[in-house]
């Protein structure tokens, strides 16, 4: 998938037509209009007549770009959880421990939550796991992209036998996904602070990986 | 909470006002025709207009009662949910070993959303980890009553030194639930079938109580 990826930006970036210039341009204005509008007015106060106005667009092209509020929201978050994820993945500390290094890929992401509540209260509904799959094609890709660093990070484990081999790396990087998304929704919905977060991830990552036997009949 | 419900309970039946038999009366026969209208026509087709004329109640009575249509559905649902945990509560195989246990508890609940799945899409969206607490004291109740029975099964395996006590009980049941509302998601958006659901769900239970370490490092 990333390969595919890197060969369509590469293709854009070669030769970019004016109609795809203009769209790439559009794009750009909707989003920077959209990000500026949610963090002044707040996800739920903005509109989408203020966000076609400010990005100089109709709103029929807006319609085009993004069929609801909230499918903007994603298109404005999905770029910055990408880039947080990224950011993340370089930092693992080396030779940490799984739990450790789940505790460091979803901490960053936690804190991404927390930069804009009420603008990730809206986008983890939308794109949270009770939510049909998600219609914007990018926002799937990235979220897709994240799966597989994931899933990737436990089958190295798996390799170096750090971690269980005799469940698919899928398996565990969905538990471990299961248990996080716990305490991002806690977080989200005001049960925990962020600090409390924190401290639960860390648990849950730990109980996770070591499991809820007793240590005398592991 | 079960001691005070049960006296609640005691004291009502012991001497019901008319106007508490009544009240009681008309919450039936709402539950009733909210109950049967969902199952005719599906959750999102049947208005509460409909559901009010068939409970023989006004609109504004019906609104006294529940203030949204999800309301509505929490409150029918919520009963059948207690009496379905409650089943699987009593029929927990005697002796039968932790993960076993919380496979055999969510395995009923889990049966129970797939008997009218459209319904608990709706339910679980309502009641889920992503919104605020649950304004509808009966569906607080009972959630809280399954959260406690869930509790008390982990803290007897830990008495018993079935499952590790240096975490709290609290926390490893609340890990038993992430792992099971993820696959109770995609069970109800469709991504994994009833069959697909509960192998997930072993697995789940299993990998959880026994860790994601490699067996040499346990």
């Amino acid at each position: 998938m990333t390969k595919n990826v890197l060969r369509a930006v590469g293709a854009t970036a070669a030769k970019p037509s004016l109609r795809e210039q203009n769209k790439q341009d559009k794009l750009h204005r909707i989003k920077k209009a959209a990000a500026e509008l949610f963090a002044e007015r707040g996800f739920t106060k903005a509109t989408t007549t203020e966000i076609a106005k400010r990005a100089d667009v109709s709103p029929g092209t807006l319609f085009l770009y993004a069929r609801t509020k909230e499918a903007l929201l994603c298109m404005v978050m999905i770029d910055d959880l990408k880039a947080a994820f990224e950011r993340a993945l370089r930092s693992v500390p080396p030779g940490a421990p799984l739990p450790d290094v789940m505790e460091h890929l979803y901490g960053h992401t936690l804190r991404f939550h927390a930069r804009s509540k009420e603008q990730s209260v809206h986008f983890v509904r939308e794109i949270g796991m009770m939510r049909e799959p998600v219609a914007d094609s990018e926002v799937h890709r990235v979220l897709g992209f994240i799966v597989q660093e994931l899933v990737k990070v436990i089958s190295r484990m798996q390799q170096a036998r750090l971690a269980r081999a005799d469940v698919s790396a899928a398996d565990l990087s969905a538990c471990f996904a299961a248990l996080y998304f716990q305490v991002l929704s806690q977080f989200l919905n005001g049960q925990l602070t962020m600090e409390q977060a924190l401290k639960a991830l860390k648990l849950r990552m730990q109980v996770g990986y070591e499991g809820m036997r007793t240590s005398a009949s592991t």
